[in-house]
């Protein structure tokens, strides 16, 4: 695994926004490939936003060779239908996930928080800041919710591998 | 209208066990066209059962050419991540929708057994039943979920015409 690079796609799934990042996890670190998010038109009906979603998953599957896919497991609960929506939202990203039989995993936010601030209280602000300065990246990693997709990415990797071979 | 038969699928969606049924609504009342469920194994990893429902979904669809969908709107509040769970599960339903163009509805529970029971605190049982005698079936329509499908197929056919045309 050290001499082969290593995909990792991280997903932040959500109704209105889903933020992507995908990182290359090499023996000598990790570097950005692509990252940003999937925003249907907010006015299209649901059905549409979500097939909107689903295909930009699996055109961004297809164009990377990926060890993995990270998503979220927990949510905050706001009331009832904006949870199902969301599971709606996450289940185009399992689907899309195991058609094409890419290993999915999910982590808390908390934990994809420690694992780039070193703390699960951590901000979306330093979660950008430090993703910003891990990745090497010109500016922040905007929306927020790209940033937040990263960090589940390097999350994923963190387990993947130990992270003292990440050389991070 | 009332010249061409129209099919209308009703899904009850889960994640263990989603129900379907089909009703062709005629000017002369109402028959089954089909009723069942789609049940993925239960030790399979998650993806990989939405991926089953989402492929039973789709080869439902390819198979009548349907006027519309009936989905629930509504959702008992168990924990966030049964809902979440359930979310995903509709969310099959919404995506095999959107992706065939066939129109879709939604229902509360409360709407679909006021549409066969006359109220909306009947139990599951008298829907089989009601469902049974409306539908003319040599016996209950079994799973349940089956049963609540074919009522929320029922009442979109109720909301897409009047019911004094539909001689139930």
């Amino acid at each position: 695994m050290a001499q082969n690079p290593t995909l990792i796609l991280g997903i932040d799934p959500g109704t209105r926004i889903t933020g992507y990042g995908i990182i290359e996890v090499l023996s000598s670190g990790i570097r950005t490939i692509d990252f940003g998010c999937i925003r249907p038109p907010a006015d299209l009906p649901l059905p549409e936003r979500y097939q909107i979603l689903f295909e930009g998953l699996e055109t961004l599957i297809a164009a990377h060779s990926l060890a993995a896919i990270a998503v979220e497991s927990q949510f905050v609960l706001k009331n009832v239908q904006s949870t199902i929506k969301l599971g709606m939202a996450k289940g185009m990203v399992l689907l899309a996930a195991a058609r094409k039989k890419i290993p999915i995993y999910e982590y808390a936010p908390k934990k994809a928080k420690q694992a780039v601030v070193g703390t699960g209280q951590a901000s979306k602000h330093q979660v950008q800041r430090m993703i910003q300065s891990l990745l090497r990246l010109p500016q922040l990693p905007e929306p927020e919710d790209a940033a937040d997709a990263l960090a589940l990415a390097i999350c994923c990797a963190h387990n993947l591998r130990s992270i003292s071979c990440m050389n991070l």
